[in-house]
This record gives C-alpha cells, sequence and structure tokens, in this order.
C-alpha cells in the first residue's frame, strides 16, 4: 500500500497537523508519501525522511517539489511534460478547517483520488456541533442540552451556570472557555465570536466522566479501539491537546462496567454507519447516572488516535480497501438535449 | 460586474444545467463568461456568442479553451506562462450532483474565488432532504413526516398509502414516485435507490397546494421574489421539470391571503439566514390547512428562477456585492512549534 499523508492547510490547526503527521511515520511501518499543504494552500512533496517540524516552521519546505490537482491526482511538472503522483490511497490528517469541514473530500472526491477520511456530509455534520447534534438526535444517541448564539443578534443565554462556551466550528479546544458565573461571560463570548460567527452554549458538568472510543468500519466489519478514559483537568486546553496530537504510546483501557460499554459502541455504531464510511474516528463520550451522550466526532483524530488501537497499521490497511463508492454516474447521452432539437427541427 | 457562469458538470442533471445557462443568456445584461464543467470534470471557456445546446451534445466544446483550477482562479495555458481568467465573481450553475453537494462551493473557497451560491454547509443541508428535515424542525419550519430507508437494511415502511418515494440525495424529480398502493411499491423503491442507497418516504397528499418563494439576502436586505403556485400534474417529472428549466417568461402571482403570504416568507427567512447566505434560493413549500411545510430548498433553483422576479439582473448584482467572508485565518507563526523545539533544545 503506498499511502500518502496530506497535512497542513489553512487552519487554526496547522501545526497540530504537523504534529500529528510526524507522529504517524513512528508507527506506520508501509511505504509513506507526505504531502503539505501550507497555510498559502500550495502542495509540496515531501521527503519522507525529512518530516520534521522545523521544516515547515522554517520555511524550507518550498525548496521542495511543488505538486498540483488535477483530474486523477496530485501532479508534478518534469523537464518535459508531467508525472501523476504514484500513491494508492490519500490518508487525510488536515485537523480543523480545510481538512475537517468538507474542503478536503470535495477536492478528493472532484478530482477522483481515494482517500482515507470523512466524506463531504460527514464532515459537514461532525465540523458543526450544531449539526452533530441534530444528527445525532436523529440516530438515537443523546446529546447535552445546548444553546445556539448567533453573532449578529445575541439573545439571552438560558442555560444556567457553570456552563461552556464553544465556537460553533472549531475543533481541539481552541476559543472553548468553562463560564462559572456571570462576570466571566462577556469575556468568554468574545473568545468564542473571534473564531466564529455562531457559538453554542451548553451546561458544564462538574465531574462528568468522559470516555473516547475510536474505530472505522472495513469489510471485516468494525474495527473497534479500547475504550480510553482521557486524563484531563477540567478540560483539555489547546496546549495540553496539542501535546495530545503527538501521543504514539499506548493507552490504558477505561474500567468500565460490560453494559456501559456496549452502550458506547452501540452509540458509536449509530453515529458511523453509514455516515462516517471510509473514516477512522473518534467519537468522545460523557456518562452520566450511567447514561451514554455523545460530546464530539472527530473525524480526524490527533495522530489519527493510533494510540488507541491494538494493530493500527491493520485498520489502516483495511480501511483503505474497504473505501465507499460515490454513485455510479452514466456517461452523458445526451438524450434530453437531442429530443428537444429534433423537436425543434435543428 | 464580469460575472462567470459555471454549468454542466458530472451529474444526472447535467443537461438541465446546460439549458439553465443558456436562458441566462437571454435574461442577463451584463459581461457574461460561460465555463463548461464536462461530464469528465474538465473545464473550458466557451465563447458566450456560441453557447448553443448541440455545442455540448455534439462535443464541440472540447475544441474550446481548457481551464484549469489554481490558487486565485481558473487559468488557462498561453504560448509561453499562463492568464487568470479576468473575472469579478462566478454563479454556480451546476444542478445537482458537483454543484448542489458541496464540491462545486468547496473548490471555490479553497482556491479562493468569489461565488454566488451555497457554501459547502448550506449544499450539504440542501442536498440531503433528512439533513433538510432536521434542520427545518431546528429553526422552527414545519415539514411532513418522513421515514428514511437504508439500501443495505430497509425496514417496513410505516408511512401509510398513498407515499412519495424520493432518492434522499436528487433534485428535478429524478427517480421520484408517487406509490398509490402495495403492488406499486417495490418497483418505485428499485428506482428510487438506483439514485442513492438511501430513501426518504413521505406521506402524499393529494392536491395539497404547493407555492414556490425564491430569494436572497444582500446588503440592501431581503430581495423576494413574487410567490408562484407552480401549474403542475400530480407532480412535475423529470421531463416537464426540464422544460421547466428553461423559463424566462414571467409569471403569475399567487393569489393567496395575506397572512399566508407572510407566513411563507417568514419561513424562508427561517431557512436563509445565516446558513444561505451568498445564494439565491428558491423555496417549495406546501400549504395545508392554512399551515406552511417547507417541501424542498432549492439552492441553485432552474435558471435561478429568473422569471419569479421583477427585476432579475439587480439581484445577481446586489448579492454578488453582498458575498459572506470566511472567519480571517492568521498567518502561521509556528508558536507552538517553535515553543517544542525550544523546550527540546534543538
Amino acid at each position: 500500500m503506498k499511502l500518502a499523508i496530506i497535512f497542513g492547510a489553512r487552519s487554526f490547526e496547522h501545526e497540530i497537523s504537523i504534529v500529528s503527521a510526524i507522529a504517524l511515520k513512528k508507527v506506520l511501518q508501509c511505504e509513506l508519501t507526505y504531502i503539505f499543504c501550507d497555510n498559502e494552500r500550495n502542495f509540496y512533496l515531501i521527503p519522507t525522511d525529512q518530516i520534521t517540524s522545523k521544516r515547515f516552521s522554517s520555511g524550507e519546505y518550498k525548496k521542495d517539489k511543488s505538486l498540483y490537482l488535477k483530474n486523477g491526482g496530485f501532479f508534478y511538472k518534469k523537464m518535459i511534460g508531467e508525472e501523476l503522483l504514484n500513491i494508492d490511497c490519500v490518508l487525510n490528517l488536515i485537523h480543523g478547517a480545510d481538512g475537517e469541514d468538507g474542503k478536503m473530500s470535495a477536492l478528493f472526491d472532484f478530482f477522483g483520488i481515494p482517500y482515507i477520511g470523512p466524506r463531504l456530509e460527514a464532515s459537514c455534520i461532525s465540523y458543526n456541533k450544531l449539526f452533530t447534534k441534530l444528527f445525532a438526535k436523529e440516530v438515537g444517541v443523546n446529546t447535552l442540552s445546548y444553546q445556539l448564539l448567533l453573532k449578529e443578534s445575541p439573545e439571552p443565554i438560558m442555560i444556567d451556570f457553570p456552563m461552556i462556551i464553544k465556537p460553533l466550528r472549531l475543533g481541539s479546544s481552541i476559543g472553548i472557555s468553562i463560564v462559572k458565573d456571570k462576570s466571566e461571560l462577556s469575556y468568554a463570548l468574545d473568545v468564542a465570536f473571534e473564531f466564529d460567527n455562531a457559538v453554542l452554549v451548553e451546561p458544564f458538568i462538574k465531574g462528568i466522566k468522559e470516555y473516547n472510543l475510536a474505530g472505522a468500519y472495513s469489510k471485516e466489519g468494525f474495527l473497534f479501539s479500547i475504550i480510553e478514559e482521557p486524563h484531563k483537568e477540567e478540560f483539555l486546553d489547546f496546549d495540553k491537546k496539542y501535546l495530545d496530537f503527538s501521543r504514539t504510546k499506548r493507552v490504558n483501557e477505561a474500567i468500565l462496567p460490560l453494559a456501559i460499554q456496549e452502550n458506547i459502541k452501540n452509540a458509536f455504531v449509530k453515529l458511523y454507519n453509514p455516515l462516517f464510511q471510509g473514516a477512522l474516528i473518534r467519537c468522545d463520550f460523557f456518562v452520566l447516572d450511567e447514561c451514554v451522550y455523545l460530546n464530539e466526532i472527530n473525524p480526524i483524530p490527533g495522530s489519527m488516535a493510533n494510540y488507541l488501537f491494538d494493530d493500527f497499521e491493520k485498520v489502516i490497511r483495511s480501511l483503505s480497501t474497504s473505501l465507499p463508492k460515490s454513485v455510479e454516474m452514466p456517461e452523458q447521452h445526451y438524450r434530453y438535449i437531442h429530443s428537444i432539437q429534433s423537436a425543434k427541427g435543428k
């Protein structure tokens, strides 16, 4: 399997995508090709043995081979003509905007490039925290109560303190605040509205248990990770999560009653199938009074949550041969136009 | 205003997009550039005076200038080097897949091209009829009851006859059947499942009134069309809708009590803002017992519903200067990577 890892892009999470990409080099044994998308959305082919964070922060990558997108894949210029980059499949490792918001999946779908990652609809549903809630409810998975606030038309908040304020569309804890009382509210809203013109308000439940489960659906059925209880203080802020993205060490399994483990897995399956086919996702759940609630869906989790799997490479291999097919579009026969033309006699 | 109209693409509605594009030439006086995306997803610059359906059905367009997408816009090759196609704004006129499913908006967003049309999230919500229902409910607009059926795991239908069966993700009545009794059901499902692996079942209410309203939000506020009562038999099938896409003649306003007109407009506003900013959409409503229900949102209506507006060109001009801005992404300073590097002493 010739796997290309695409990372970077125009996103608040550009840097943690680089960290994720470096982490994967340590855990994957297959032939890897690295495609960096810089902040200006230019693509570069980075030599796999040159994947260091400094290459990007220093701008040195700009000396690497330029790639561009065309029908059929990534291409690069040769002395005469051009050549198609020889890969079997791209792993979308762009966190946040461009990667998780659906743009990258649209590019791959449009240009006919097989990829591991959420499809366009799955991206849209998981990237927007309101849509995630509507979708979860529809498939029968609980979420916490919420209120949507728009920057342009702010309304009084109906949720009690303490509350958690989140930009509607970002990941990695960016712009998120826990608000304990009224004195902290206006600053928290200002911060969140810096990142999005809509924010979601949820009750903050102190001491609520959080459990993460990653997985993917392949021809072999569901491939689940262990269930992890992430170690966190009140919640992980960006700096701490950032370090989290570089994780490659196996973590310990959460100790949970079997029934709750089953409920978490059932909720995962309801959310995953069929919307997230083609992706390895991590769902973060809350458990309160033995009831399971979805917190969020990470359709491109930090370092692909490799540290949660017994055999991460096997999951990626299996997924790469189980990618969903889009509906077959017939060739154009111009039946309608021909019939109009003949009706008009021209 | 140098407006480019993009049409065609890999879609069951490829031909009606061509018809729409031809219709717009008749109604727009501004400088028009035509970009054709063929079934293989290659782009061509079509001379504006050569826009005839035959140019596409005959394959003659392949002699026209090739265009390709890059950062900043559409480009074409010159004897030496390349040149950026000089346009102010693209009007997305690709109906169905590629155009309305979010791919085209993702391409334009990624490559930094200003465009009239639904943004990625708006496309995703309106293209998938289930997501449309969830969204409409969330913003307080009624829809008819429904049931989702998946090809892989069919369940008994709980909706009474007569019912209407629709592929989950297509427009233009393709694959839609009215099912009067059990004898017609299995064929109708087969037809719908040919176009999508999920279908939506709704009750079919004979004689229900249907009203269409188009509009856009611009700096001048909402620009509404008249409310039209479409003339239809049981419902428009693809052939009839196809002809509908070539319409350029003004239609008559529906005769409706003021209160219902207001309710229709209020529902439109709830659905439109802020999700559909940047697009001219047509919402198709049902009215039953004086209650307004959303049937569907057409984010790229046939021939842009030009025939519903008093001054269509003015709406397009106003919209083209009111396009939504995406959140400003800062330059990359590589703060985190630098801090890790200095912590590691390298």
